[in-house]
């Protein structure tokens, strides 16, 4: 989790909302990300997308069953349905999301009857991955 | 829906489950997708979000707010997230998919209390879009 923070900060960096992700296969690191939406100017630029689109490429497959995935954020609706739809055995976030957070906030797609269910971990480091966000929210409104 | 439907063709053709999708802004077709999760070996690559990215693209925003997309096929949950993200004014598609779709089958999210409602049209052209993706299937099974 340490690293998706990491990830969180480089999007920090760059005005965008601070996450990060990161996903692990086989005990490495195999794909890093965080937010891009507004660079990138893609409503898709998530970075649990963008960390997904990663292993895929590296493992030369759309199956990450194999991979966990560590977020630092509750994954929003169309990332939580990624993260289900790549087939990810694990998931593990930090702070919740209270206004999209698609795990146990708005609703929960992991709980829902697909053919693929992930298993998910809350809470890892959440003051740290939350106080980035509300810290990035606190500027804005200063600007 | 006929220029989705002939984009579900396309997929059908390659190996593809057939799905096809259009976004339509200011009354011409300003991107075209079919899904393509086997080809690009992406677990990301589901036709709404081949052409929300085009889409981004062509209009250099993330915001497609003054959009309509087209699909043949109810919208799984990443791809429903995906058009919230996208603030998609309106999505309208042909058949349900009641093992993964997210406007009526397994969950409603256009429904839950995110900060931005889409319009969501359903059944136009239902036949014609269930049935590329029946005989799709039929054909798997008897290969």
């Amino acid at each position: 989790m340490k690293k998706a923070l990491k990830e969180a900060k480089k999007a920090y960096k760059k005005g965008e909302v601070p996450i990060g992700a990161v996903i692990v296969h086989n005990g490495k690191i195999i794909a890093k990300a965080h937010n891009l939406r507004e660079k990138a100017r893609k409503a898709t630029a998530h970075a649990e997308i963008l960390a997904i689109e990663k292993a895929n490429k590296k493992l030369k497959s759309w199956r990450l069953d194999t991979c966990t995935m560590y977020v630092t954020i509750e994954p929003c609706p169309m990332c939580a349905g990624a993260i289900i739809q790549s087939r990810m055995k694990q998931v593990i976030y930090g702070a919740k999301e209270y206004k999209t957070g698609a795990h146990q906030s708005i609703t929960n797609l992991f709980d829902k009857p697909f053919n693929h269910k992930v298993e998910v971990l809350d809470g890892i480091m959440e003051e740290e991955c939350g106080k980035i966000i509300t810290s990035f929210f606190k500027k804005l409104r200063t600007k």
